[in-house]
């Protein structure tokens, strides 16, 4: 079941899936704090290996997307890694101008906790 | 193109993909450190609200999953959160057992490093 070249490998060899797409964790290189998830293409994965800033593919738009282009919140990516299966990555950056990477104007797209246990369901901001 | 009340209401309504799925990030409780991106369906989440553990789906096996059932490695959540449009969940979990939560028997499925800048391709590994 598991591809021993593929998790033991060292060649990158990542698994799109049916729409062409992996799913891109983007963290804080200082702190670790995730900060988005988003998604890369081929030419997506690509761009970000070269250019060391984050590009992705929008699901929404149906286009190639520079993270910063209009926000001025460019993600510098000092490091970059697959996962076992090569269907993710995980990339360390800096946010460049306010540092806020979630288009929401906060720094993490993660701002809004799940009760846990069932009951009561209304979501808590930080 | 952004839905106020998805981004900054108090209502979970996780926006499913085409497959049924939202996509899960597990992070360390202590050190935030992500060990592994998962997939969850509707029934994953609720589990995983309802019993602090971390349920999925296998894309691959096509079935609802909790981590740990062959393995001994739970995931004890303490903390779930929904990201801006909702399609996204971060989990800070402490792992059970021996803490590996990779099946490769590492910590983490994070493991090798993509080098950036092009050129040179071989991954490297932790």
């Amino acid at each position: 079941m598991h591809d021993k070249e593929l998790e033991e490998g060292s060649s990158l060899n990542p698994r799109f899936d049916a729409n062409g797409l992996i799913s891109a964790i983007v963290a804080d290189e200082a702190t670790g704090e995730v900060l988005m998830l988003a998604h890369m293409n081929e030419e997506a994965l690509k761009r970000t290996i070269e250019t060391r800033e984050g590009w992705f593919w929008s699901r929404s738009r149906k286009s190639l997307w520079k993270k910063g282009e209009s926000s001025g919140n460019v993600l510098r990516v000092s490091e970059m890694k697959v996962d076992c299966d090569q269907d993710a990555v995980l990339l360390k950056v800096s946010v460049t101008g306010d540092g806020k990477s979630c288009h929401t104007g906060r720094r993490s797209c993660f701002y809004r906790a799940i009760p846990l246990g069932g009951g009561n369901t209304a979501l808590t901001f930080d």
